[in-house]
């Protein structure tokens, strides 16, 4: 469908206005639209945005269920009185919640209710039911659903910063503490095959220090990514619980001594809505939107160019075509009333990997053009030549090329100098690696500036477990001074301005 | 996974006490899970009951996404003041909203929000921006959501009728009246295919009288299906919204004389976690859930049984016969710890349609046990016989069976007389087909006695227009009498008593 701003095309240059240039490139392209003023942070999903949503969730789902993941569905609204159960225990969760009043024929709730902020504090009190005893376990499932923050309105960005965001929960509950080790390490190798093998998205998993991680957790893992502005985002987090929530939740099982035991918990969030604004702007370009093949909904479009005398030859040469193109997912674009110039660029706006130009020429030399929506090069293909192979071949080359193109913008530095930190980030490094006394006092003193550590590198060097990881940081620090304050250093941190 | 209270079987008659019994297999077949009582209306959705249900979700996208229909997303929360602004226009929305009356910082919102009660003044306001000119139309999306009632506490019946419930809202916006007409005709061929073709679900589709359409529809048609209690449930509707809210939301499009029209438009709501509800209380017996093949998220599972000594060669024999029902939805039931009576015991509840026993016997014969939810009749396949062809005629085969005994459980009657109508109906009589004066005042004096107008029947006799209904129920009404006041009858029209 056409929509009423989006023929004008992008006006922005994102080297010029990235932050500009992001509003039109997803109001454009279709991802979201937030023209209703009084739906701010609650937004509309065209159908563009939304086919690649679905998508993105598929995506995750596929893992996951390959690794035994279950879905579940869970209640959008709870009583606050359990929110604040969790904080008790837990202490510390968000007070932007939105919270419900009145219910039934107008009347005044005894028990307001708030729409779920995140998922724990609903799905658990579920698995105190749910789980029995040690057969049960691991007991592994995720929820496909929307949660609610009550942001400030000075806060909001679409898909990066929302007050109705789509995410992934995807939660276990595990007989100790060795087995939700092993399942964090699961969780991010799914993230890695999705983030990095099929939407070409290059990211840093960083433990986060021990002031910055998830209240209710043993440690945080968290995966940030780079934006344009120098800035780093998190895409996603998976999270050791240890017994913190089985304990305030009464999450039990019965041992095959048929001793009770509180379980481990784990969880993993990649955030899809985020994921897709982040994909947006790190791999868009100045006529919109760039989609990895795997996600893009249309993967190949093919527009038939003619005059009213050529136009039967074309057509049928071109329906040929699509027939060979049908393990892929396809449009034909065939529309009566738009030009072909009008079709490119609608569908180079829209991201789609390759577009299939056929005229009249080609029905005589029998081949097609494929043109890349990365870098508009025309690749000539004789129709013999069209075999799935092929085509999968150019699929997967353009996923890589993305890749390397966004993780050469990705701009890792390291330094022992305070100055230097501030000096490189202002230049737009992302993160810098710095040898670090790993107290929240330097913490802060780096938040003066805007800087925030993110952690240490976890897995880079082939280690196995998130220990192995922390000893390796803490061995490379060895003899070095905090770049903060000078004392000594504990661990090899990375800092970054964070969107 | 196991469930505290699952392992102890249903313990209460269909026939004996329907509603406890209806309670007894959501709970413990693992639809739905309501034992959190402050969650009252909103429940949790155990792994079963949610494949389930997005397994009919898919059912239903599928068929609309061939029909052209694309996915969109809107905003769980919206203005209050949107709804009333619909009310203005259209009178009379339901007043059991869930008012959100607190945001960022437990600051009390200028503007409160609602939780969205159903779909058409959140999506239209964004239709308004989406649709620009004829060549946009037909525009036909779907949005498969939750939406939100605030029900009277007394009201609440898992699936049924809940808080939260789940539903597609596929909406359509039009040229014209007939190709809205039109419209309403693929919804009909939709819901047919799906609830009679693929959930074994019998139902009469019924056009509402004028005082029970839906209040901003030109006319509302519904799927009217039987509940083992003598009631009829509503699990669907479709309706035909002319101009009324293209008025009221700015719809419009310009035509191709560059004139600006207002749009027509249409909506369709298959009733997702409703039709689950049915599905169950409809075809579930004493033993559990029945799930029709189409449905199921396992249609065959496997369970193998042995001794210590029969262990390796029965498994062997049991993984052979896994790989020949690999095209299917498939479970293997390796799972130590649980005896075969057990796991029979579990999947018969849970409504899988076929147990495969493979015994040392078997293996010595060379063939497996199939077992059929629905009869427990038995089939012993050679195993050289088992080909897709032969399981796919035998789910076919389970589907028809489980329609035809369904369907024989719908009971429809016809009277003239009104004595007749309460005594059938009291003897659990579904649907009575009277003639009717089409009056509200008549309608009024059978609701006294609890029985609702449901309206007339559509498409029964190869009618192609809802209009051609109208006629030929008015035809057949003829020279009859109301059976209600005994003045001239002007419809056939359908009575019954509602759940």
């Amino acid at each position: 469908m056409a929509d009423k701003i989006q023929t004008q095309g992008i006006t922005i240059k994102k080297e010029e206005n990235f932050s500009e240039w992001y509003e039109q490139v997803t109001m454009k392209c279709g991802l979201v639209d937030k023209r209703l003023e009084y739906s701010r942070g609650f937004y509309g999903y065209p159908p563009w945005g939304t086919m690649i949503l679905r998508s993105m969730e598929t995506l995750f789902e596929k893992e996951l269920e390959l690794r035994s993941h279950l879905p579940i569905r869970t209640p959008t609204a709870m009583p606050i009185a359990l929110l604040e159960k969790e904080q008790e225990h837990l202490s510390g969760f968000a007070p932007e919640i939105w919270k419900i009043t009145h219910g039934h024929g107008g009347k005044k709730l005894e028990y307001p209710k708030a729409l779920r902020p995140t998922g724990e504090a609903v799905m658990y009190p579920y698995f105190h039911y749910w789980i029995e005893n040690y057969k049960d376990l691991p007991f592994k499932v995720f929820e496909t659903r929307p949660s609610f923050r009550a942001e400030r309105e000075n806060a909001i960005f679409p898909l990066l910063r929302t007050c109705e965001f789509f995410w992934i929960e995807a939660h276990t509950v595990q007989l100790d503490n060795k087995h939700a080790d092993k399942q964090v390490k699961e969780d991010m190798e799914v993230f890695d095959l999705i983030a990095k093998g099929k939407l070409a998205m290059p990211f840093m998993l960083l433990k986060r220090p021990e002031w910055d991680k998830f209240s209710g957790a043993d440690y945080t893992c968290a995966y940030d990514t780079p934006l344009p502005d120098g800035k780093v985002s998190q895409i996603g987090t998976t999270h050791n619980l240890g017994t913190h929530f089985s304990r305030a939740f009464d999450v039990r099982y019965t041992d095959n001594n048929n001793e009770q035991k509180f379980c481990y918990q784990t969880s993993f969030g990649p955030g899809v809505g985020k994921i897709l604004g982040m994909l947006a702007a790190v791999h868009g370009d100045d006529n919109g939107l760039i989609l990895p093949p795997d996600l893009a909904p249309i993967q190949f479009v093919i527009v038939p160019i003619y005059k009213e005398d050529s136009k039967e030859k074309v057509t049928a040469f071109a329906k040929k075509a699509a027939n060979k193109l049908k393990s892929f997912r396809l449009k034909f674009d065939d529309r009566e009333g738009y030009t072909p110039g009008w079709k490119f660029n609608e569908w180079e706006m829209k991201g789609v990997p390759f577009r299939v130009e056929i005229g009249p020429k080609d029905v005589e030399k029998n081949q097609v053009i494929l043109v890349s929506r990365l870098d508009r090069k025309k690749t000539v293909v004789e129709i013999k030549d069209i075999t799935d192979t092929v085509l999968q071949g150019m699929l997967s080359e353009l996923t890589k090329e993305m890749y390397s193109k966004a993780e050469k913008k990705f701009k890792i530095d390291k330094t022992d100098n305070y100055k230097d930190i501030i000096k490189k980030i202002d230049a737009g490094t992302h993160l810098v690696e710095i040898p670090f006394c790993n107290t929240e006092k330097c913490s802060e003193k780096l938040k003066e500036k805007t800087i925030k550590v993110r952690g240490i590198q976890l897995f880079a060097h082939g280690e196995k477990t998130v220990v192995e990881c922390e000893q390796k940081s803490a061995e490379k620090a060895k003899g070095k001074k905090c770049a903060v304050c000078g004392k000594e250093a504990k661990v090899m941190s990375f800092v970054a301005r964070q969107y």
